[in-house]
């Protein structure tokens, strides 16, 4: 053999506590869940598993529609399925933009021939119903794309009634809740969402590799009629008869990952034993008592309105003197917690603490804290 | 709530043996691996899980080209990478068709705009190097897609010398191992394949869900140099950079799914601690086993030449009066054994049997010999 077989060398490896914006530590039945025994991808209980989880995206998204399904993919291909099966080459969308995942959502839909336009506002602040109209209303795009959570910046953008603005000049409106789902009140139909995706690794606890998505029957019928093509593993045509979202098919279209199917159940499990209320509710209260907590520490919110603070992440600025990769590194060596500086916008200008999903207590609240204020006080004695 | 939180109904649910041409039952180690420590996407731990998983490609792919990685997605999504980022719109593919994954490769090419030129031969059989010349020297295609296995008729491809005679004329040569990989000899550089990818769910024993793929420094020279947009999930630039794949980035541009990549990782040090050689070898010895006892049979082969056979997938022939999905579903509910009826051109002509991975045992054949013969002798017994 020319190249002969490599070694594996194993390392020890102690699970941190992962406070990032991103991905959280796993739900002790979603970790079980993993080992659920592998399905033949057309057997019953694959099929039960199936119509579980698309209960479930229903229950999460809040949406009677029944075009709700998951991708077997990360966030970012629940984004590029939102934005393929919905603009065509050509049309327009229009990305109200804060953050990075607006310029991953400018740079697939670039790629795909889509025109876009890039609407800006400050990035430590949110858009106003006002001006988002104000921009539907000028360039009357096929869709509008926004971050209902956003991990780069920390913010939360306000929706409620963006639907009907969008519906008013034609526009669909696609909403992107990776980082906000499960942590934050989210209405898919009350909102007038045509499209949503989420990934699992953020408050649902689990694995990233499967990411739901749900259209709204205005996103089904363009779907439908669509004179485009779109990719093959992302056609949301083909996904809804493996999915059997009309109740008819059952049609083999790729094989999906039996691990990330039992987990991705589990998660919604668990979050429907909880119930959205309890969870949305856990999730302020954590982050209320986390801010209380920091308010004996000298650290600044990067976003100055606390209504526009997203409660799954927060962004945090250090006085002067302190370095952002020195504190990330000293939590993560010292006290095996991981936080991430700034992204983007917020590079060098804060840091990104995600507490969220299992996350969300006030034990880890706690920990944190004391993490962050042992960081302060280590090393600005160490600079002295 | 308008959306009430669903009830999630726990089933009974013990794992057949799984037999049919995929997926293959999981290695004890490769489920352990699922449940390890989940990291960040940022972490040592990570960089060095992708680094032993990018050697272990190398050895099983038999490959010392740099860009090897793994697509965070199905078979089919390695399927689409592959050709989507060497083959642009208007430019063209031959698909060397004999069954239905290159029905598969020709939708996704269709979709991309690309040229496609089917060439195809009878289900049963499989190509000579000779007739593929001639194809590729009348078309003198940009690349030719052509499975080494094919699950849907039971049949290897014979690729040695394939890679000199598409490179006379210019063509690449981009190969599908999903069902051969670590079941058959497979040589990447010696062949001159120019593309392949495979999958974890058959000869690796792994989970769907993370497809490994391996371009040549040909190949890797028509990326750099194309002229035309691939998908963003699917883009081997961006791709390579978060794999490090020549030694300087660790960019993000997914997250990726922790217990997959623990899993791959498992899958690939298992077959390096076995080494490919003694995997072919006791796949061969199985196999062989296995026509041995189905000799007892009335039982035929649908593939006439024994050399044109794949090792890790029998599509077997019954005699007349049996009812293929009867014989499917016996199997399933006395025996809890998984195996498969024809698909596409092999629907309704063939049983598919799949013996591969850790299931390659003699154990194994014989359970599923005797399954095969209870079959046979009880629905005789009850059309009588």
């Amino acid at each position: 053999m020319s190249i002969p077989p490599p070694n594996f060398v194993e390392r020890e490896f102690k699970e941190p506590l992962l406070c990032g914006p991103g991905p959280c530590n796993l739900g002790p039945s979603v970790r079980e869940a993993l080992t659920k025994p592998v399905f033949s991808p057309l057997c019953e209980q694959f099929f039960s598993a199936l119509d579980d989880i698309r209960a479930g995206i229903k229950y999460v998204f809040q949406t009677k529609s029944n075009l709700v399904l998951a991708i077997s993919g990360s966030g970012h291909s629940g984004m590029e399925t939102v934005i393929t099966n919905l603009v065509g080459p050509k049309e327009t969308l229009l990305i109200a933009t804060r953050g990075i995942w607006d310029e991953r959502a400018y740079d697939i839909a670039k790629r795909l021939g889509i025109k876009t336009i890039v609407y800006r506002v400050p990035y430590n602040t949110t858009f106003t119903l006002e001006e988002l109209e104000r921009q539907v209303e000028l360039y009357r795009p096929t869709a509008m794309f926004i971050t209902h959570g956003d991990s780069s910046t920390g913010t939360v953008q306000n929706l409620e009634g963006l639907g009907d603005i969008c519906h008013k000049y034609g526009t669909l409106l696609l909403v992107d809740t990776v980082v906000s789902l499960g942590g934050v009140p989210f209405f898919m139909d009350a909102w007038g969402v045509d499209a949503v995706y989420t990934s699992t690794q953020k408050a649902l606890s689990g694995p990233a590799g499967i990411s739901p998505v749900a259209f709204s029957a205005r996103a089904e019928q363009k779907i439908k009629n669509r004179k485009h093509e779109t990719s093959f593993y992302f056609d949301i045509n083909l996904l809804a008869q493996q999915w059997n979202c009309y109740g008819n098919t059952r049609s083999y279209h790729h094989t999906m990952s039996p691990p990330l199917v039992w987990a991705l159940r589990e998660c919604l499990r668990q979050l429907s034993i909880e119930t959205l209320e309890k969870s949305w509710e856990r999730h302020a209260k954590t982050s209320r008592y986390f801010y209380e907590r920091l308010q004996r520490l000298p650290i600044e919110f990067l976003v100055p309105n606390p209504e526009h603070r997203l409660t799954t992440v927060a962004t945090l600025v250090l006085p002067n003197g302190y370095n952002y990769n020195d504190v990330v590194k000293y939590l993560r060596e010292k006290h095996n917690i991981i936080i991430f500086p700034g992204l983007g916008p917020t590079a060098g200008k804060s840091l990104r603490i995600g507490i969220m999903g299992v996350n969300s207590t006030v034990a880890v609240a706690d920990a944190l804290a004391d993490a962050l204020a042992d960081a302060l006080q280590t090393l600005v004695k160490s600079s002295l």
